[in-house]
């Protein structure tokens, strides 16, 4: 079997990556990559050239991965699906269960909400929606950091109901794409870091919400911090989980080594280590820890390649089970 | 007026930002700087050459500076003290109150118990105690960037009773202390961020802990996560603050810009702005900014330079008043 | 005595650092800066705001700082001369002697070439040319660090006739100005290094050329290599020097000890060490090293700070004097 | 087949390399690893284990890397030797030819002159000496990138007789070691950058100086200055390379293309382009572009991984060649 895909977006950070990835893949090739501003050019594999949107032939593809903005690529969507496509959208806008809720955490009207609820594609979490769909919402980054790490505790119920998640989230500069703005300057960035938009203003904070109230709706709000962090990818979630009576640390530790046992993308390290950034920069796992903060309180420490498990390898991981692969196809290099 | 100072540890980074500090100060003079390593080297400002520390001549100063690390520190303040000079100890030895607390989180008998308890030289919270001391106790970098954080709340009994403070502080290379230990080898810090020593297990979580209760007896456990930045110097603290009843954003944010109002050395921003690492560093001053997370949930985003007025710059302040000089003098140069 | 100054273009990285410096200038204000980008924005120091270009008061000041692009700066230098007041410009246009000069390396006529030839603002080589004169042409940066590094052998006729200079430089981002550019990106200077313009064709070629055979008409042709380096300000040039006959590494270094014997903002380092770019980041000084390579190859490192040295400080250093001040006067903190 | 290797001085950086590499080798496996300060620890592959020197089984391997110190290193190539095992010798001992060099560059006697000479692995330049033989010198780091950028010239005879070549290159950190050292604390290395042992004093120079005479006796003096990069990994040496009577930029150029035509690890960028360092960080393969500086001076940028193509993966790469594989095998991932 060989699998066309086609990438909208193709010449960003996520969309290079992407590239990266399925150049080795076994089973699946690249039949265009769309970039306007770089149409002509070499991708540098294969021979292979960026080509401009109008020139996607997207009914020669099997699978389409959409690396575009929000609000761009939901229209891509509802029409690649038309010409019989598959999608995976790595970006924001099918991954919001609601027009309504779409609307109030990136103040704009929702392009297709003919697509509303798309299945969010987060398999550890619930790779049985995934299978047998056509079209499948990517995870955010930080979400997936997030989620990750706090979905053991959420699934069984081991939360404290109503108190707040602190989730004090670090990323790389990559997180924030590759468009020139002042802000991203390698000057303005080195030796600074930096806190922005927090205070439930980041958009990841709905997304958040949306998929661990999902599995554990008596939880409560999420209190997200994201922060600028000067190195160039990567990104590590500290997080701050007050348990439920009658869970503490022991039985809060055998959650995770249970959910994640079996899982080739997701580490849980041993009692006594710490995850950090380099567990999982240029891999495409998570690396998560657990370390007692006190006997009802949880430090979690959930670590991932923003590129990687937090965009185009997940993506991927999503687009073997659309086509019944082996979930990890092309993803164990290392 | 002239002050004719020594300095002990003078090579290390601390000693050295010192150095300079001094070397512009209006009032104070370097007599000696010990380091034991260097001796013999000149210290490139005034012909000065680092000393031995049997040459270190006690009698012939008004005050003296150690940058030596605990267990060393207050050996080194009792002989200093006996010699007539009074002592700035900007190592642990003396923050603590209590041999037994001392024990408790270095895991060694107090070197010299009789000199406990010392006045802690916060001097944005407690000048009125350091007035007229012999010798002082230099507050920690991470303590001094989380005390000025919740001074305000802690004093007017604003934290919620029994809630634990959440501090994720992440802190420049520098404050690793100059020695090289494979885990600060360039190689290995570059492009890497991660939590170390948390879960309440870090030294300085007694000290804050320690400095909070004295202003808030009834507030919660203190809940420390340092992080490593890949940057040479500045610590940034993120502080989640559950507010007492009848609390809420406005009523907190006038408690910071009231008792920080005619401070010289701690600036509050404005509503809207974040703080930064890049405010602090290479200053004299911290840096507050105020976010509402919740309701009843503080974000404070608390910046120093780790160097300065979490060390140097601060221990000069202290020296200021114990010799009834202007606060700042030789701090406002920026 | 007290000289007023305006500055144009005041909100880029060199405007900025001239801020910093007539700041706490003994005898200098500022009493406007121009930013047409950041008009009606404070800009942090006794209540000044940046004003639109029209809103200037030319008439209202002694002095002109222009640190605008080329090709804007000549036309605010002849207005601001008009006005009367004088001028020290740190853009391009006034640095090459001729029309045909700068119109080789800019590709572009000259815009005011009646301000041509213009005296070039290097005060260790050239100080008793600047004093009295109207307006200034500031150094480049590069050119600074080069011709402060030959300018002892070149002016002793101690360069190899003829023979190639070889000026392997190196200088941080914030050379490349402020604008963020896809090249500035973070994320793509992160980790990486690069040569950029080499094989003659930067245009700093010109400048330093025409100054190096203004000292030494016989000397060879410069070969300039500029290298981007991951770090935010510094210029490390390593140059290659072929000596004369007669010449060798121990009468060439007598060259430069006596040269820059008294100068205070250039410092030789003795035999055997090597200068690096920490040794004149954030100061207002040069430091220059001298190795031997063979018996008639010497190699100088010579370092500055690309925003100090190499713009704004030389520049306030000119300023001085033109006005008859202490040469150093405002940059001598450290 | 299956070829059995050992490594000694495992967990250095360049040890760490080779197990990755050898990690997906399709015909090498690893059989033990030693590192007497990491011995028991887990290496993180295949359950494999590092072990004290003393326990490594040399009987039962077929191939033996050496990536300890000079010095240590000749004494464990001779009892490989014994023990039937083939030697790829990554440290400075068997590189020189004789012990006369050996001992002027590095100042001591060599340890096992018997093995003088051996064969200096650079396969690009000399395989067909590879072949066959027991025990290869794997050349250095700065050696691999100057003498490849340097090959094409020396071997026609297109440098001008007795000029001297000046190589600037620029290393990331990781090529100095893992031991702990003041120079490579981070804090000392950010934001800095510094060359050292320049001047005909660094190590390499005799190496380089030796393998390049071989191909053009009549060349000049190499003037190598190495420079400490603020990066993790990667040289890039900028070369100047004054070219005989006859030849220019554009037939030099053809000696470049023609020799790297068929060359899958060396690619020579079109003209126009300029190599960086990260076209050739983390991949296996040198990058060189070509600038014409003057009609007779040419630069030359060459670029490689320290670590890969500057250690390990190019032992890897004289590894197949011994063992009769494809030269390439494991070695072009990307």
């Amino acid at each position: 079997m060989s699998i066309k895909t086609g990438i909208f977006g193709a010449a960003g950070y996520t969309g290079w990556e992407l590239i990266g990835i399925l150049h080795t893949h076994p089973t699946m090739s690249i039949h265009f990559a769309v970039s306007d501003s770089n149409a002509g050019e070499t991708v540098g594999i294969n021979g292979l050239k960026y080509v401009k949107q109008h020139e996607a032939t997207l009914d020669e593809v099997d699978l389409v991965f959409l690396c575009t903005p929000h609000l761009a690529s939901a229209p891509l969507a509802a029409k690649a699906l038309d010409a019989g496509a598959k999608v995976v959208d790595l970006s924001a806008d099918l991954r919001l269960k609601t027009p309504e809720s779409f609307a109030k955490w990136y103040q704009h009207e929702h392009p297709v909400p003919a697509l509303l609820p798309t299945v969010y594609g987060l398999p550890e979490v619930n790779r049985h929606e995934i299978v047998g769909k056509e079209v499948i919402a990517n995870p955010g980054c930080y979400p997936t950091s997030s989620i990750l790490g706090l979905a053991p505790l959420a699934k069984a119920g081991a939360l404290k109901p109503g108190a707040p998640l602190i989730i004090d989230a670090k990323s790389g500069v990559s997180g924030a794409g590759k468009n020139p703005k002042p802000d991203l300057h390698f000057v303005e960035v080195f030796g600074d870091f930096k806190p922005y938009n927090i205070g439930r203003t980041h958009r990841h904070t709905g997304e958040i919400e949306q998929e661990l109230h999902a599995l554990a709706p008596n939880a409560g709000p999420i209190i997200f911090s994201p922060h600028l962090l000067p190195v160039d990818r990567g990104i590590l979630s500290t997080i701050y989980a007050p348990l439920a009576d009658g869970w503490d640390y022991a039985k809060a530790r055998e959650l995770y080594t249970d959910m994640y046992a079996d899982e080739l993308l997701v580490k849980v390290l041993p009692e006594g280590q710490t995850a950090r950034l380099k567990d999982a920069v240029r891999t495409n796992r998570a690396v998560i820890s657990l370390t007692q903060a006190a006997p009802d309180l949880l430090i979690i420490v959930s670590v991932i390649d923003n590129l990687r498990k937090g965009a185009a390898s997940q993506a991927v991981q999503n687009a073997n089970i659309l086509f019944g692969l082996p979930e990890t196809a092309g993803l164990l290099e290392n």
